[in-house]
């Protein structure tokens, strides 16, 4: 369960008890999508101090199936990761990814991106699915509206989406045993602040180990992420934790801690390193620049992660316009140590209370890239 | 330099001084081509047992240049590793892998295959680059005749190889420090047993740290690739270490230790990794078989390597499936464990002189796959 240590303005330090160990807030949580963070061993994720990663139950589901994940009794064994996972539960890339989705009171049946077969994804199969994987947190099975959108259709996706959620808490509470497993509800919405309230409100009354905010991070302004979280946090209780979807750049994990968020994920560490673009605390910069030609710098000065420590721009370029994998791996690296540990950062600023001014700090020093401006 | 310490039959067990370290062979060199063994850190390779890796002349003078690299005093600092390291002269590169080649009594003109620009190797220009990378053991510029090849072909391009090599000795010569880096020889003569020995002889003769056999693996029948090391070792002198060029499958490297070689190379451990094909004791593999798809057996039952240690065939095989690059990772870690191993063993065995029955039991384990039949 939640317990939550430390307030330092909205900003919140806390710790979460799950299955596989105890994770501290706030939080960023690596994706693995398919059973891997992209790039990385299991190892070396712990070696970075990565408390909790993220699975997608939409992409195990269809590959490689649960008649494989089954036997090593959930995602833990199968992918050599013995810590805290929290599985989504498909809405999301329900869709995002599938084709041909059909949208019926019962779920969605759709077409799976990989090979075109027929699937069925709905509230009980996806807390079933999540219940094979052994999830340590399992999401409610949601719908994510698009942005934008409009409010007649976001206050008709909600209602299906509460029900969805109160068929997930009935079959939660069906089982005999849920294992210590955690289930998050998400808050839908979309931009209106009345319904965000309504969503939030009626999430509680159900009851939840935690909640979610979804539909963020869908092509709104960044604005609009920062309002969703006011509209909710104060419908949310105090004594669970908050995760912000799929999300941000580092000043917008900061804004939303200073908002009262605990938890977050998001794939741009990785997949922006894949293209040889690395975090810094002044923003974004591109390995392939030709400025780095012959830097014998670090990605960051005074970076100690494993790629900081040992490697050059001029050699990680040279791997990169090379495209060799450990140029994009070395870059994977520096990226996901810079979230864990500017979360972790906070995390401290929070409890000796002085986050306002790391916030401040951090966001003034950091250029947005023309992409998040 | 180097030193015979036991000889099992005509298999030697021997010790190679350079300025980077003590190689005991035989030995396997993992191939790291553009400054990196393809999806390895430098660290793994380390963890591997890896006593010294190559570098390839042709591609680092085209990518990332010089200019990149002598500020970094050589390969050694630029690429993280700090154990020995082997170059090739670019020579069999220019005739494999460049366009428009016009060979001349002073070297070579081609262009790039990176982006056409024109270029030149030669024997003097070979040798400076390989000083500049910092190599421990740098390779004289030659030409590799293909296969087939007529002996007259063949007859001449040895004469202009062994002009090469005796303007590679001047030029050694006429330094006033080679720092300790060692220069090796490279036999050439095709198919053709006097060829093969006049080769031998006339390099002897020149004078180097130690000798290669080259134009081997450009697609003869293996029995040619045994008989070009029979045709020449005779005439090699003991006290030189002998390294077969670009080779081979295990079962040929064991041949070849028979025949008195002590040093190889070979892409195929890697290459064939990234394609989801694994090395065992009893052949290879392909790890996306379908029977793969449940086992929760590793690539190999006994093997210590990380990814055995750690991992089913199931999972590796899902992540080749999802086109995951932990799973090329993987697979690459192992079959580098298996090629350093191996060679490991044969050292051991002929310590122990019992290297013979050693060879035998494993060539008569292992079924190899058609296309090396």
């Amino acid at each position: 369960m939640f317990t939550l240590h430390h307030q330092d303005g909205g900003a919140r330090a806390g710790s979460l008890v799950t299955p596989h160990g105890v994770i501290q807030t706030p939080v960023f949580m690596p994706v693995g999508t398919q059973a891997t963070v992209k790039a990385m061993a299991p190892w070396e994720m712990q070696d970075l101090g990565t408390q909790i990663l993220l699975g997608n139950t939409y992409h195990l589901y269809l590959r490689p199936g649960l008649e494989v994940i089954t036997p090593f009794g959930g995602l833990h064994d199968f992918m050599g990761w013995d810590g805290p996972i929290l599985t989504d539960s498909g809405g999301f890339q329900v869709f995002s990814l599938a084709k041909l989705r059909k949208i019926t009171e019962e779920g969605v049946h759709f077409q799976s991106h990989i090979d075109g077969s027929p699937c069925f994804l709905g509230p009980e199969t996806a807390m079933e699915i999540q219940q094979t994987l052994n999830s340590d947190i399992a999401m409610v099975f949601d719908e994510c509206p698009p942005y934008p959108c409009e409010k007649e259709y976001a206050a008709k996706s909600w209602d299906r989406t509460l029900r969805w959620a109160r068929r997930c808490r009935d079959w939660c509470d069906a089982q005999d045993d849920l294992g210590g497993r955690l289930h998050f509800g998400i808050v839908q919405g979309s931009v209106y602040p009345d319904l965000r309230r309504e969503s939030a409100e009626a999430l509680v009354q159900v009851g939840w180990d935690g909640y979610a905010i979804g539909g963020v991070s869908v092509g709104e302004p960044q604005e609009e992420m920062f309002k969703a979280a006011e509209y909710v946090t104060p419908y949310l209780p105090e004594n669970r934790p908050r995760y912000c979807m799929g999300l941000g750049t580092p000043p917008q994990m900061l804004e939303l801690v200073a908002r009262g968020i605990d938890m977050f994920d998001c794939v741009l560490p990785t997949r922006i390193a894949r293209n040889g673009t690395a975090f810094t605390r002044f923003g974004t910069v591109s390995l392939k620049n030709a400025g780095n030609r012959l830097s014998h710098e670090p990605i960051e000065t005074g970076c100690e992660c494993p790629t900081c420590r040992r490697f050059t721009r001029a050699y990680i370029r040279h791997l990169i316009k090379a495209e060799e994998i450990l140029g994009l791996r070395l870059v994977t690296i520096h990226n996901l140590h810079f979230y864990l540990r500017l979360l972790n950062d906070a995390r401290l600023a929070i409890q000796e209370d002085r986050f306002e001014g790391f916030r401040r700090e951090f966001v003034a020093g950091y250029v947005p890239s023309a992409a998040s401006r």
